[in-house]
């Protein structure tokens, strides 16, 4: 019988010694016994997902994870544009964007608009479609005052800088080319005319009436930021003629996904946080496996609790993705498949940084024909004296690939 | 006094645990006194041939241990005619080819026309210097059924098909042109026409004629597959300014090594496989030491034994490769040299898998004057756990090298 494989992902997983924690990281501190038991049935390591001491965003970290050499990262626009389901064209330019509040003098009141999570839909569909010289806006709303922009057309790019001011009481700023090419020219443009034009459809929209009517401040600005244009990409499952499935719900983790080929899985129920329904993502992944041959399954408050520098909420973060590894070994047991399961993570999140570092993470290659290299702990430091020694998340995925007898022999 | 090197190639050594070997694998389920101690004396680790995930050839593989980068690998066809004494110059195009038999039709009724081995020299040499348009036949008989065949002119390419179908009771594929060049075009035309020409001539030799009298299915036709046309080629070993051989029985590993400027040594004894002449072979390897500085000794059986998914079979093939090793290490302890002894293999070629894999390989460099990193068993999982780490056949190689001291400074 073929192999299949799971791949678990704790989003910024990583850590370093914590002193509320008795010096030891969240993961070591951690009560895990499944994940334990899955080190202790195969090969540990540590990883790079770029390279040492370099951090990367959780969109590359989980392109690389997937098999895509950093050099083919194409910017957050358009990763995120593919997490919301839109289809992006090569020369396609995407932004992630927000709706955001104005005042008269196009100051910056609200980046957020009030928060705003109803009806965004309407006042997106009233910016669809439109047409500025010989180029097509399209827009569509993702979650809360989320939105993605792509604007399509001949002579592009991605060389122009982000207008949302990043703070509030100051005016929105034009984009700019950040580079004099006739095309970053072209580009700045264009957006500086959508945002005015925009702004004009958004102040006269009933949405926003009825918002100013109940005392909530209107959505009547878009704020843009990390222009990415499409480049030409491959889709790595597609090469590689593998079926692929990903569960998760972060629009970037679905969209990095999409990009390779992978079918992204999503419920309203997955909610990013520690809150998640971790039963049912269990279940979702185990049932994918039957129609797939690599299943990601992706969980992502351990990220959240390392910018938060909260310990503790990262321990229970990491005992709660434990947790539903137990839901998914159960599965599992109860399937035909033989499957293969690996643990990763996208990068470091330490506590005392509050943000992605570049220390290496924990992996694991776990099942019956995985070489056991007596390791019987997933922790940062158990996983270094492991068989894997240091590899790179484009070795970890090729190794996976050769499980799946997908990666080509070399010679003869 | 300088130091030698003597290295052991179990080929397709590296496995996975294997259940009824109780979880463990052939090579930590094994009784290998020798290699352990080796391992004992000295530094171990786990090397990945190319990249960790991909698998490779054994004669790629072989490339790789003796120092050539990946980039240059000229295809199977130039090895193999290599590995049979053949002189190739840069341009040249060559191919491995079996004797087969066809019907008046041209369908193929034997693909290894009766598993001929007698005469075939005599078939080999009507075949021999004939020439097609500015283009010159070499064609040179191997071991059974088997052949080499070099097209030698200006303008040949290798971008040119098989011709054997690969099954019987079908015709002969005509070669076609894989890529549309004048190069590729031409070098079909030649290659159609000296199967026709072959054809003709194999027909009417009296060797044939012989065969059909006694009731033997005639060697009247040549399927050709692998075509690679020779580089102009470094010899790795002539570079370093090393004298070296390699003691091997089978053609692709003798092949390799003469293309790197390693003297090919083999003895009909040499059977490539488990019945080989084990102590004829660690003499011959001790013996090329006087003469040499670097000597490789090949053992084929351990890959026969993955490829037939015959776990117990590789256990007693590992035993016997240990043996030969303890003939080593006797014939060693009798002669003045320094020699250090390490350890390798070409490529993982586990039971389950049944061909090569990704899966990194262990290895051991072992002497008086080699670091010693308390590893005492010589396994994938222990060496998993040594000094050197994980490392690629490049690296094993150059670091080989420094201690014949043939490596050259960087700086100053």
């Amino acid at each position: 019988m073929k192999n299949k494989i799971l791949l678990a992902i704790a989003d910024g997983l990583g850590d370093r010694p914590v002193e509320c924690l008795g010096g030891k990281t969240p993961l070591e501190y951690a009560k895990k016994p499944t994940l334990d038991d899955l080190a202790a049935n195969g090969s540990s390591g540590i990883m790079d997902l770029y390279k040492l001491g370099t951090p990367v965003g959780t969109d590359l970290g989980h392109m690389l994870l997937f098999g895509y050499d950093y050099t083919e990262y194409p910017g957050r626009g358009p990763i995120e544009a593919f997490g919301e389901g839109l289809e992006l064209e090569a020369g396609d330019v995407a932004f992630r964007v927000n709706f955001a509040t104005v005042d008269s003098e196009l100051v910056v009141v609200d980046r957020r608009a009030g928060r705003i999570r109803k009806d965004t839909d309407k006042l997106a569909l009233s910016l669809n479609g439109m047409q500025i010289e010989d180029v097509k806006v399209i827009f569509k709303e993702a979650t809360e005052h989320r939105a993605v922009l792509i604007l399509r057309g001949p002579g592009l790019s991605q060389d122009i800088s982000d207008t949302d001011p990043k703070v509030e009481a100051v005016k929105y700023k034009e984009a700019k080319a950040t580079t004099p090419t006739p095309e970053a020219e072209k580009t700045v443009r264009i957006l500086n005319q959508f945002l005015l034009n925009a702004h004009k459809m958004l102040l006269q929209h009933p949405v926003n009436k009825e918002r100013e009517a109940a005392g909530e401040k209107p959505a009547n600005f878009i704020l843009t930021r990390g222009a990415g244009i499409m480049p030409n990409l491959r889709k790595t499952a597609d090469d590689l003629k593998i079926r692929a499935a990903c569960v998760a719900a972060e629009s970037t983790v679905l969209g990095a996904a999409r990009l390779a080929g992978i079918t992204p899985i999503t419920d309203p129920r997955f909610t990013g946080n520690i809150d998640t329904d971790i039963a049912l993502k269990a279940k979702t992944a185990v049932d994918a496996l039957k129609e797939n041959d690599f299943v990601v399954l992706h969980f992502k408050a351990t990220d959240l609790m390392g910018h938060d520098n909260d310990p503790q909420g990262k321990v229970n973060a990491v005992e709660t993705f434990d947790k539903m590894l137990g839901f998914v070994m159960e599965g599992l047991s109860a399937i035909e498949e033989n499957v293969i399961v690996a643990l990763g993570a996208d990068h470091s999140t330490p506590c005392e940084r509050r943000e992605h570092s570049g220390d290496p993470v924990p992996v694991v290659i776990s099942g019956k024909n995985i070489r056991k290299d007596g390791i019987t702990t997933y922790d940062e430091m158990a996983a270094a004296r492991g068989g894997l020694n240091r590899i790179n998340a484009n070795m970890f995925f090729n190794y996976l690939m050769d499980y799946l007898e997908a990666t080509k022999k070399v010679g003869n």
